[in-house]
């Protein structure tokens, strides 16, 4: 048993998987959470999920040692500044935010001496959200992504990453930054172009029928990612906005050259360009 | 059985598979084939797929009454007119390349009055190519377009269909620029994209390490066409460049539409932009 309470903050399908695989790999002596649906977490109780529910953040923050927050990325830093009066001494605060730099530095920039906060990202999204989606396993042998900063305590970063490897995790450390550039190119940037190619596909005018009827597996699993939630993304994008911006330019740069070699009928500057993708591609 | 003689010029994924499913379905009397490769023929052969094998249009072409090219496409105009001269009264040739404007129009420009030609389309690839990737049940649900025009004969089209819904086809008919267009936009785009964004993710610069091995499962699923045939899709490319060119418009004006929202912090206009492809992509 890695700690004695564990607290939830925001039952979706983080908060809800994590309360999962605590609750059947023993990491906790008790599990309360914390969320705006007394019938979700009602049902999470029955479920055997957690031991109490509470709709807000009533005197039993004090009773845990580790603090997770899933809530939305949005709305992490108004929850964890929530929490944190009544946190007790020595306790852990850790969030599952998609983006790191904004959420970090505003935590960092109000957490109480007394309480630890260490950032986390687990990579284990699917194009499915909330704490109906939540599943046994979601995060086995996924990355979990851990941001510590000069203020981070030693002790809390290393028991909040037993936990993550306790659920099956494997850590990596890096800077909040570094994070938010790297997420920004492998996961943020190909949900945009999904978004913008379905867009752009289903916008194409002059077609008696619908055209995506006949598209096929390489396009629904293409674009799979593109039914994943718009607010979710919506909130990803304003909050890793430069990085974001960056990324997209470096995609329109990498379309702009494949554009120029079709319109140039360059057969070895656009063989050179797609063998260069498909070696990388391979090479995962 | 629908024709005594199949012949089969190319033996790649599409030409193998036809040749399994041919064979396994009774649907022809004979089945020949015509390649560059002798050890793959002998191969085919030996494996029963084939009752004989040519590496030249020799007389064997006069035994066929369906002769289907199943090279690559920027090839099958020139196969097409190489086994034509030696076609029977009456014979049916018929092609399965991915662009059918400038294939359709070509072989019809020099189609021997005695022989008929039928233009066709399956969607059934992969991001893999060749013989040894052939498999049985390839088109078994799939499209597979045809592309009459007005020259094409009622009697070889109806042939024709007949045989690639023996091979389980849902048979699709429509123009050959309908098709171009379509296919520029639903298959073309969708993979010239994956290329740019594998591209564009490996070449951002100033990470320490390769950062796509934290790639989560929705990169990975989203990315898997970027490793398709770099040659066939270099041709597709040249040879659908008009379609394709105008589709490459659309997503950087897709794209460019999610910039801007992002640069601007447009988080309601942003939202209906994820929203409106998460709808569509949802419906499929």
């Amino acid at each position: 048993m890695l700690f004695d309470t564990l607290a939830i903050a925001g039952l979706g399908l983080i908060g809800g998987s994590i309360a999962r695989d605590a609750r059947q790999r023993r990491l906790a002596g008790r599990i309360i959470a914390f969320g705006r649906s007394a019938a979700r977490l009602e049902h999470a109780r029955e479920m055997g999920l957690i031991d109490a529910g509470y709709t807000d953040f009533s005197d039993a923050i004090a009773t845990a040692d580790l603090i997770i927050v899933g809530t939305p990325v949005r709305a992490i830093v108004a929850q964890a500044r929530a929490c944190m009066p009544g946190m007790r001494p020595g306790a852990i605060l850790c969030d599952v935010g998609s983006v790191k730099c904004p959420v970090v530095r505003d935590i960092e920039s109000c957490v109480p001496p007394q309480v630890h906060f260490v950032g986390a990202h687990p990579i284990a999204g699917t194009e499915n959200s909330g704490f109906e989606s939540a599943v046994s396993g979601l995060f086995d042998g996924r990355i979990c992504v851990l941001t510590p900063t000069p203020r981070t305590d030693a002790g809390a970063l290393e028991r909040v990453g037993r936990f993550w490897e306790a659920l099956g995790s494997r850590l990596i450390t890096m800077d909040t930054q570094t994070h938010d550039r790297m997420f920004a190119a492998i996961s943020h940037l190909p949900h945009v172009v999904a978004f913008a190619l379905v867009n752009a596909i289903s916008g194409m005018q002059g077609f008696e029928s619908d055209i995506l009827q006949y598209a096929a597996g390489g396009f629904r699993d293409f674009t799979r990612i593109a039914a994943s939630d718009p607010v979710m993304w919506r909130d990803i994008a304003l909050m890793n906005r430069e990085c974001i911006l960056q990324s997209i330019d470096c995609m329109k740069e990498s379309l702009g050259s494949i554009r120029a070699a079709v319109a140039a009928g360059d057969a070895d500057t656009l063989e050179t360009l797609f063998r260069k993708s498909r070696d990388t591609r391979r090479s995962l």
